[in-house]
């Protein structure tokens, strides 16, 4: 199918960029030897998660119990639910370990949670996977290193019938943090935190086999990983502007754009009206505080190239207005009404979230298959 | 089913709420003399579209052809799909037109896009209706009063073969003005603009039967809609704290919200963590440049009571951190791991769109129904 068939606006995947993406971190946790398990909450996509993963079944991380649940359907079974997990969940949990055969393994950071696993655990005879989430740096949840919590979270866990499995971080601040040095210092100061947890773990005579990371900017960029024995990394399958802003990717990176059609002109203002809004490109604008802002996308041509300052200046629901950036000296491309743009994402996780499948790009503008995305929670 | 059964994230009407907007929007749009043509695109329901509408077949208006295809389907047969056409979208408005007896009508507002609509009316022998759309208020699309394409446009169409029907404006500019004055103000800006434009369309001998206008904001507060034939309001079905930003409504007017678990705290921090982040409450930050702003959402008890400065400060793709709104000399409240909390939404329709469907409430915390939503394009 060509992208002239296809009804305006829709996800389109490149491929070959994201399989380049893919191997380019494999080879950097393999250099940093450790094991990568993959976090899927960015693709959704058992068709891509299968690229992704090291084998058909796992490893992975999930976002939300509706992808643990699809993705166990697809053959899945060694699977991290990444965040904090609630009592009412449980039953949910119990079901899917059960009945699926899967290793579903659970995340928590609080005595009451882990006093709720462990009862499950007991009730149900099914010692649940456990890791103790760490923060590492001060943006989000966890427990701080040398909280005195940490221990009795643990005790709790292992003397309860749950099973400690070990400590886990996501070092979110990386995200706000620009250039090579500064994402290794913070990546330097996720490793040092969460091998420091397990280390009192072990020191009060707990178990922690496993010393889980994750931030695709911290594990692009780490130089040392000693202590760590997983990665979980997501947004690296297909990159996006607010990882070029950081520099862990380059924008030819970018594996996912949106396609619009051109709705419209307002020649004296400048601007060019397409019909993808904050719909189908997200709200996002991650890049706003980064040094170059890409308004809610980059907008390229139809092969994928970049105009160079033209993004989407303002979005509503429906209509997105193109515009260059402020300053620029080029001059606005002639796009005719139903020319075709593509227009790459700020954020690849909240724009892909905003579509039910991704229509995949073969040789010279044509279409070759369409992948369903898993939705919900 | 009780809230407690249900799992989070997830959205809930407010069914007596809804219900109250719409019978106030219903009286407004009476009072003014105008007839109402409800947008579905906030709620993208059969359901609630049916209690929006003034008979079951409609009229209606609609941002996607998959929403018009959807709801012709369930025997809405009067559709105005207000977006700018593109050529390679006419064939399925043909379809869905002649299939369907469907009378779905277009907006444009260019030479070019008329002559496409005009050759398709001829090509299908199928008079294609068209709204010619107006800019009111220099913030999106449209020919503005005064412009001789307006006329130019209107004649490709009536001589061509198409159906010009009518004008049409979206005050969009309305969503930055708050107060009752300022907002009546821009609704006579609104009517006049596009009443010219129909005045200038008849002078030249074309008809323009139709004189549309819409938006909540203006619909609101409009004191004089003398010309104007028709109004398009969606909105105001959920209202949203933009809305109650700018005067529109009150806060209790609010009929959606997120429904979210508490997993977790950072005591010292003022934060409390809950299961609902961007993914749920959308990206949307409208009320960041209102007077109050309202974070990612405002915090309610279970039973949809404001705690008051408790808002949601910043979100992640399946996180929200809760905190006091800066400055206030409030008491964070008590709210245990499990713990339910309603969020408000910023903005309805991005709040929505995160969902599949509508969890409706009933009498004392339990849900009813479950109302499907539209999605895609």
């Amino acid at each position: 199918m060509n992208l002239e068939a296809l009804t305006t606006p829709c996800l389109l995947l490149d491929p070959s960029r994201m399989d380049r993406n893919i191997a380019r971190m494999d080879a950097k946790l393999a250099s940093l030897g450790v094991a990568a398990r993959p976090h899927l909450k960015t693709a959704k996509s058992v068709d891509i998660a299968r690229r992704m993963m090291r084998t058909l079944s796992g490893p992975a991380t999930v976002s939300t119990l509706g992808e643990a649940e699809a993705f166990a359907a697809a053959g899945v079974n060694d699977i991290l639910y990444a965040v904090g997990i609630v009592p009412n969940k449980l039953m949910r949990v119990v079901k899917l370990r059960q009945r699926g055969a899967v290793d579903l393994s659970l995340i928590l950071d609080s005595e009451v949670q882990a006093r709720a696993v462990a009862d499950a655990s007991r009730a149900f005879r099914d010692p649940i996977p456990v890791f103790i989430e760490i923060d590492a740096d001060d943006h989000r949840a966890g427990v701080a290193p040398g909280d005195a919590r940490l221990v009795a979270i643990g005790r709790i866990l292992h003397e309860g019938g749950a099973e400690l499995r070990g400590v886990m971080t996501h070092a979110g601040g990386s995200y706000d943090t620009p250039g090579a040095d500064a994402i290794a210092a913070m990546a330097e100061r996720e490793r040092a935190a969460v091998v420091a947890c397990a280390e009192a773990l072990r020191a009060a005579g707990l178990p922690c086999p496993v010393v889980s990371v994750g931030s695709t900017p911290t594990a692009t960029f780490a130089r040392d990983l000693t202590g760590v024995t997983e990665a979980r990394v997501g947004v690296y399958v297909f990159m996006d502007l607010v990882m070029a802003g950081l520099g862990v990717c380059a924008v030819d990176d970018i594996a996912i754009s949106v396609l619009a059609s051109v709705i419209g002109h307002q020649r004296a203002k400048g601007w060019i009206l397409v019909d993808a809004g904050w719909m189908a490109l997200s709200r996002d604008r991650g890049t706003a505080s980064q040094a170059v802002d890409q308004g809610f996308g980059l907008v390229c041509d139809v092969d994928g190239r970049p105009f160079g300052d033209l993004i989407v200046h303002s979005a509503n629901q429906e209509h997105g207005i193109l515009a260059l950036r402020e300053g620029s000296g080029a001059a606005l491309p002639e796009l005719p009404v139903g020319a075709l743009v593509q227009i790459l994402p700020n954020h690849a996780c909240a724009t892909a979230a905003q579509h039910a499948a991704y229509h995949v790009l073969g040789e010279g503008r044509t279409v070759v298959e369409q992948w369903e995305r898993v939705g919900g929670w």
